[in-house]
């Protein structure tokens, strides 16, 4: 089955990008996470980026902060969807240089992004992606969403009271 | 094979969304395209959101410009990856409004957001996801992205002249 | 007599919310308070935003953080005029994307927005619009006033001291 | 039946503040358009203001740009519900001094903002509001709304061809 | 002599202006402080603002915050030159709106602003403006000026060792 | 009597700063305009500012775009009170740059910021600043502030017929 | 004598691009340039960025606009020193994303970046990196500084007619 | 050999620019480290900035809050490469106000900015500069970012159990 990659930029982005772990791993997704930094290791995000649709990863999770680049340049080197997660890091600007520097992709090099700090939709989009041609995934997707229209209404006859 | 569903919330969105359906018949990628408000037709987004993926239809791109919610109400009751384009519609503040309000989607509903204006990575995008599980459509991206290359070796040829 | 309807995205809005629910009941305005999430019950929103003006309802009161929907999307199904709260909720960019998500609607389709996490404001322009055609409200919102001045008065006597 | 005040701060203000003008006369609803600058002429606005709830107007629509102080002035004055159109005049900054001088109003003073040059929305709930106590006008919102999504249908067609 | 009249919208932001107050007493500049509301004691505010000039006031300091109006709807009232101070309120965005809606007045209605929370400034540039007609205040703040150098100084003294 | 001294960084702001000459020249208030760049010729900034109060000048206006640190230089060097205008230059980020680089000065030393490009207002502040010890500059503010005035009531005539 | 390296990610940005070029071969620095972009020549970025410090190049220019990462993924992968310019490209949200992801790169990997488009200041910065070890460039650096001051000069002539 | 001199607006801005010193003296490069306002001590300001490169500084690292014209002044009076350090002060705007006063000089006066409070990146940039004309502070830089690759490499490996 389709396996999602999971990388960041630093070991400090976990904190953050941890929810997209949990996700997959409640939908029993196959995942494969690592640490990969444009800016310090910049050949291994190369051989990472080039190679993981030819080892059985199917999409890729990727989170950064501040001037985030990975995503990005994951993108331009991987025929895969990439999914870009901005960090609110500690030297970001409120997390507009995190958003701006992985939403605004140029033209033939798209990143699906996601809310800032937003790992967990990350995770959820790459079920979505894989449950479009997967109709197991796609009915856990369903399930889930199921699942947060009960919360709602619990939440709801607490309110009413 | 898969079927993209591309939608707006207006005519006027036309030129900007022009690019995702370029691409995609590019592609030669399945389209259906057509007009669907959030704000004015609340009935037939419901409708078309919670009966795409009963029809053939695989991933949904939406674009939208202002307080653009067409995105996420599509999200929220469609179990397929959604891509949302945010449009700087004229009616909005420099595009900010467009994409913040299609970006900042809560956990459990993700929208994947492209560029402002970046229609034609939506396209790219969609082809990416069906690609991801379809090694023929994964081809022509792998192909795409080598005519891109190829441009800029042109353009740099000219410019070390 | 007329009834305001509040609802909110989250519980977790309800401590901003909390603000419109008080000042309501101290214009002794009857209200009915609700869970409605335009993201994980669009059903309900449905539900709720089309039929509100059938059962007595004559304003409604909607908070949301984030790419906040819920105010724009009742706007779109109620003849009601709706006033939206932008909540500067744990998952927003510092307020600003529950602000644009809101206030920058299409023509066609208004939502009254008040300040970031502007609760009593919304419960009082409530009461205002109410008391546009209800002499007795409109005299309650004359006493309010009132009632701030003398604060001021009273702040003003000590500083000058 | 009610009458709805429209003021804006300046003759260059007219172009955007039509469209609120348009509406209501499509709605058939009485009107009352001046020009009352909070800067220029504070003490017409007092007057203005403190006497419009005495002499048949139900809503008041303010329209002003820059640090617009037109209409929370007016809010503090009156007693009615106030419409706030932040206008994108020639001495604004893109936009942003406008709608944050008219939303971000202090508790107990609101003003029902709409979107940037948003006056025919603004129009269209100061209809609203008065529908909200007389079906006959809530009646000509709904077949509004109504109208609106047959625009939507008919462009739907055109591009499904 | 010269009075500098000091108010602000409410005694929460008293411990803002309260560098103010404390600069123009080292200054041994006569002073009279208040609290007027532009939004909730508008009458007040006309009053003082009217006749502060015929009452041996030369200068009036304002401050506020959020959707600040003090100082611009003084300025309109008086012909005296108006320093205002944006103060950083609960209820602001990170002080944007505190900013705007205080610096940009339309043409004729000027506002000498100072940076945000900037109440010493304000109480130094009052100085400087009576300074300006009166060598006994100016010689004031050259040596107020001196006394800044003189612990920048004593700062880098520190720093080389 | 007084003398406004008006400076800028380039020529190119000259088009901005000409409405403080202007509306000096009909107050009949001495000026002398000068060219002087905190970048270009920093020499002449420090003569410039260390001098003009002891050569009749009792005001200064300094206008700049971009990163402007005219106003602020000038201001750390003259015991004056200084006004800012921030330009709108062809290199600012619509003007951002040039407010926030004038307006938000440490504590010690103010500039009195006015609107972007609103050179308008800095000479009437200058004259109000000097009217604040000069009855007949003070006149002459009054009558031009009653002349706006006039310009509303007749705008206010022709929009209600 | 040290060459300096000039890479756009595209043809698109020569416009900008040109005056740094203009201005080292006036300082009669030895330049090269070269479209090198990073998303759709990933691999010819690395080859660049990796070698150039190895065949001659001192400085390295690069300018890109969007999610530009093209100066911060060279920073990354060479030890020269990178001068940034942010271009406001066509695809931009008014400059900000340009000047953020080239900006506010993480600890270890600085770009120096200049203003937006600021490509005159990027080929000085780079003849001022070369002259703080070469002698004869820093007396060209004088000579262009002194060149600017008289213009100023020239300019306040014309002024104070 | 070369000398970088580092200089802040205030003692309160060590925290931040500690790390440039730490940086440069574990590179091994002669520091000059000093206390130089441009608001309370210009004087100072003009003596060190138009002297530096005349006593062995071949880079001057400025670090500075707010309207932070420190490194922008600098670089008007030295022919030397400057690097510009946006401090996120106290009393400045989330920095934006610092970032854009540093970073929007005009054309011929650059000032090379890093990251908001990126002052490790200061002494990095300040050591490529030396380096790109010094094989052995060349070398020293390429030995830190194989430490930074090292860190990253190490974490990956805990990530991956």
């Amino acid at each position: 089955m389709s396996k999602v990659g999971i990388i960041m930029g630093s070991t400090s982005d976990m904190p953050v990008m941890q929810k997209a772990i949990d996700i997959l791993q409640d939908f029993e997704i196959e995942i494969e996470v690592d640490i990969v930094s444009a800016h310090r290791t910049p050949e291994k995000l190369f051989d990472y980026a080039k190679n993981a649709h030819t080892r059985g990863i199917s999409v890729i999770i990727a989170g950064a902060g501040g001037a985030a680049h990975l995503p990005g340049m994951v993108a331009s080197l991987s025929p895969l969807p990439i999914i870009g997660v901005p960090v609110k890091s500690s030297n970001s600007i409120d997390g507009w240089d995190s958003v701006l520097s992985i939403l605004q992709m140029p033209g033939g090099v798209p990143v699906a992004t996601v809310a800032l700090d937003g790992a967990l939709n990350a995770g959820i989009l790459a079920a979505q992606i894989i449950g479009s041609s997967n109709t197991s995934v796609l009915n856990k997707v369903i399930a889930y969403k199921e699942g947060l229209k009960q919360k709602v209404v619990e939440g709801a006859k607490k309110v009413r009271k």
